[in-house]
């Protein structure tokens, strides 16, 4: 049973875990190199004196660990020890070349953040249905990884084991190459005229958010795990100089544009893996309260499962248009129960 | 003062505009080559016969103008016309080889738009605060400009006048690249061991959330202004090369990194991007049939209007977060109705 932490770090991360954890009544104490971040967070906690604590987190830069990882074992040379940093195989390495008993050392990655950084931007619910990924060494004692999924499931999240290689691997490829992306993209935009960037619309906007992330830290991530991730922009460059020499073929551009809607399709939606082909159903219906409640209720009673929903009006219109994502086997009956009870359903969308 | 409009086109723009049109007491009729997607479109937007439209809107792909000019122009010869594609130079071009005189003819280009195509993507507030760039010829008269410029202020939109050879270079910066490198990224995805993808997070979603584009109409648009692009697919190309030989310099890295943030500083993002201010009230349901009918029976029983919904789910799990958005006082009594009835709800966000 968890019920003493102590957090190495008062930044997004180490404050989001000490929110949630202080909401289901465990004592948590954060500190931090900073007196003002530590006290910061230690208030927006309600955080109390930690005297021996169960698990100790480290939530600090991966580059930091090797500035605290004695201090806090001579501290607390009984604890469990975690981090959360991107780089799995250099936490590791860290911990292995000092005196934590690496048997003690859970090495962990939470697959969620905000691009606003610090304890301002902490919230209870960051973990809440994110993938946490665990890369326990062999050496990694039973009772350790035990302590670390009760602290995932306190906040919700939901653990993934892999090797740390294989988790090096994917995160250069599913998280630090968008950040390039997003940075070359957003940086071309400096010899863009001024009104010229008056046409920008919402794709740029959304393809270049993560922009903003914070350089110091992530030039860090980037340098860290710059083998995996060279490899990645080769093959980047080599794709993006095929398609410049191929730019006078309109076939091979559509090809191109192709292999991309199969790419994005791959991203899990919802029940994880490969994102299912969901069959959409649009249906017109009054825009009124009750109207929704109406439609599943009607989904309930035939047992029909709505995957995803979007809804499409805007003040001052008199119908919505409500578009449910179904198996194509639901979409069948569903479509068929509630032209039969009376609701406007269109055909069936691919 | 606009009585009559004809839509050529039922997909998403030109359903969108028909929306807004309806909702203002605008008579409105769209055609379509498809008679099932005109039949939705106009069940949807509520439309009426149009027998002499004060404007036509070619709200078709730049390629098929050919295709209907002539006839429309035929059907109603006193009429203005206004097209609504992506590259203005090739419009005016299709426009000058046809009858209709080139004199009734605005070439315009609405900065709005969804991944999801179609009239099921349309909503009525779609330009609202957008920028729409009109690029009159010499030509144009007076009549048919102020037409255009009526509509657009009726839809909300925000007129903004160059020439059509400076809209085209502006979009294959700010529209086509992002498409592009969405793309780009989005299609590696395809080389990347299935357990990888688990990890996605909220970047690589949104970084490659418009490569779900239409790759048909996408390469026509990449194909039409591919002299503007190729220029700026070059200059990333070599960028990226830069930055692949300076990966082992984490200095040189983190300069790249702040050019993105200088970059994306640039996109004027206040005025521009944000139009619909929900608030947004998230609850964490059991994932099975039944929990949804059952939160929207809640909000039917307080008449509360729920206006769009995001459902959140990640591999393996039980439960789902999803997210209401709502207006500020609905937001309010919904959280502290659910909240009284024993619902998990979080707290508001923003």
């Amino acid at each position: 049973m968890l019920e003493q932490v102590r957090i190495v770090g008062a930044g997004l991360i180490g404050t989001s875990i000490a929110l949630a954890l202080s909401a289901h009544g465990i004592r948590v104490e954060l500190v931090d190199s900073s007196s003002a971040a530590a006290n910061l967070a230690n208030d927006l906690v309600g955080a109390s004196h930690v005297g021996s604590p169960d698990l100790v987190i480290f939530a600090l830069p991966t580059s930091a660990l090797p500035l605290v990882i004695d201090e806090e074992y001579q501290l607390n040379p009984n604890s469990t020890f975690m981090d959360v940093g991107s780089i799995k195989t250099h936490a590791i390495e860290h911990v292995k070349s000092s005196n934590l008993p690496i048997e003690q050392f859970v090495p962990t990655h939470p697959m969620a953040g905000r691009e606003i950084g610090g304890a301002r931007g902490a919230r209870a619910d960051l973990f809440e249905v994110r993938t946490w990924v665990l890369t326990p060494t062999p050496e990694c004692t039973p009772k350790a990884i035990a302590t670390v999924r009760e602290l995932i499931e306190i906040l919700g999240g939901q653990v993934l084991t892999m090797p740390a290689d294989e988790h090096d691997r994917a995160v250069a490829r599913i998280s630090h190459l968008p950040q390039i992306s997003a940075s070359l993209l957003a940086s071309s935009l400096r010899k863009a005229p001024p009104a010229c960037l008056e046409l920008a619309g919402q794709g740029l906007r959304d393809t270049t958010r993560i922009a903003e992330s914070e350089p110091a830290l992530w030039s860090e991530i980037i340098f860290s795990n710059r083998v995996e991730i060279k490899a990645l922009l080769q093959e980047l460059h080599g794709e993006l100089g095929g398609l410049i020499e191929s730019i006078n073929d309109q076939n091979a551009i559509e090809n191109f544009l192709k292999g991309g809607v199969e790419g994005r399709a791959l991203i899990p939606g919802k029940h994880g893996g490969k994102a299912r082909a969901y069959t959409h159903l649009p249906i017109v219906i009054d825009d009124k309260p009750g109207q929704l409640a109406a439609i599943f209720n009607e989904c309930a009673a035939i047992h029909v499962n709505v995957e995803d929903l979007s809804i499409e009006h805007s003040p001052g219109q008199l119908s919505a248009l409500i578009t449910l994502s179904l198996s194509s086997h639901d979409a069948i009956s569903l479509s068929k129960h509630l032209s039969d009870v009376g609701w406007n359903v269109h055909p069936i969308l691919k």
